[in-house]
């Protein structure tokens, strides 16, 4: 067994643990993720920023994800992060993730999720498994991140796929077997 | 003789009244220039927000311009906002702000500029201005402020044009007569 749930104070060092041994984070990412740890606990949802926290059976969490409203839109969210402990990868862990923010993201109201990645090859991985979970690529901005590694803007629209769709398309994901 | 410059504590009151009076801000945009404000007040650069403001003759300030680096990015920066009050409209004062934010981006080793904008109708005036210094509509994202409301990101690459463009391409625009 295994749960996912709003992370809370006690969760700040495992989570701020997994991104600095990830391997994928720089030092100015692990600061990020640090300060908009410290507003979620100071602020909570006000922040702008919801963290959720997976724990095994043990109950020692391996991997987090944060998520929120994009500023200034109607019912658009963030994917910030999702990062799972090197020691729990191959185990389908980051994909429930997605699915349990889904749906706390359908339960505020949001209609749209973007994610925001890179086009190096590092990143092939993750925009793999966004592209298996549904999201699809919706523009590229050139040499965002420095020359020649370009920012790629993915989407998914909850609540029956995007507007072209037809009609038949499968709706949104079953809830995970996780509270 | 006008003058644009690095705006300082004594401008705020101009700076958010042109923003609240300027019909194009909702109430929370408004609150959102608040902010950034705020933080270019209290921590300077280091806040990630840069304001000039533009000045006539008589030293009221008459528009205002927000850009910065855009965080995890090497070379990029992002125009938040620029915004000329309604009585000074017609004059060229924003492509003359434009002009001299590039400058500042230069200066400060920026490489690329970026700016998103809605591809409502309200704001094509906007949309034509950029389009018209050079700025090219980079990428969009559908239904992102709203259904129906799409996000358009118009980039502008510094020193000599686009990589694609030929090498007799005009390069970075002239000062402004302007300090």
């Amino acid at each position: 067994m295994f749960t996912i749930s709003l992370a809370n104070e006690g969760d700040g060092q495992s989570i701020l643990g997994i991104a600095a041994r990830s391997g994928v984070f720089t030092s100015d990412e692990v600061a990020c993720v640090q300060e908009l740890w410290e507003a979620y606990l100071r602020d909570g949802e006000a922040s702008g920023y919801v963290f959720l926290v997976y724990k095994g059976e043990d109950g020692q969490a391996l991997a987090f994800l944060c998520f929120g409203p994009t500023p200034l839109t109607e019912g658009t969210f963030d994917l910030y992060w999702v990062c799972v402990a090197p020691e729990a990868r191959g185990r389908g862990i980051a994909s429930v993730m997605l699915t349990r923010m889904e749906l706390e993201v359908a339960q505020r109201g949001g209609r749209l999720i973007l994610v925001e990645t890179s086009s190096l090859a590092a990143y092939a991985a993750a925009r793999g498994l966004y592209e298996s979970r549904g999201y699809q690529r919706e523009a590229v901005v050139h040499d965002f991140y420095s020359p020649g590694d370009d920012l790629v803007i993915l989407q998914k629209h909850l609540g029956g796929g995007h507007a072209e769709a037809p009609a038949s398309a499968p709706v949104t994901d079953a809830l995970p077997s996780a509270s």
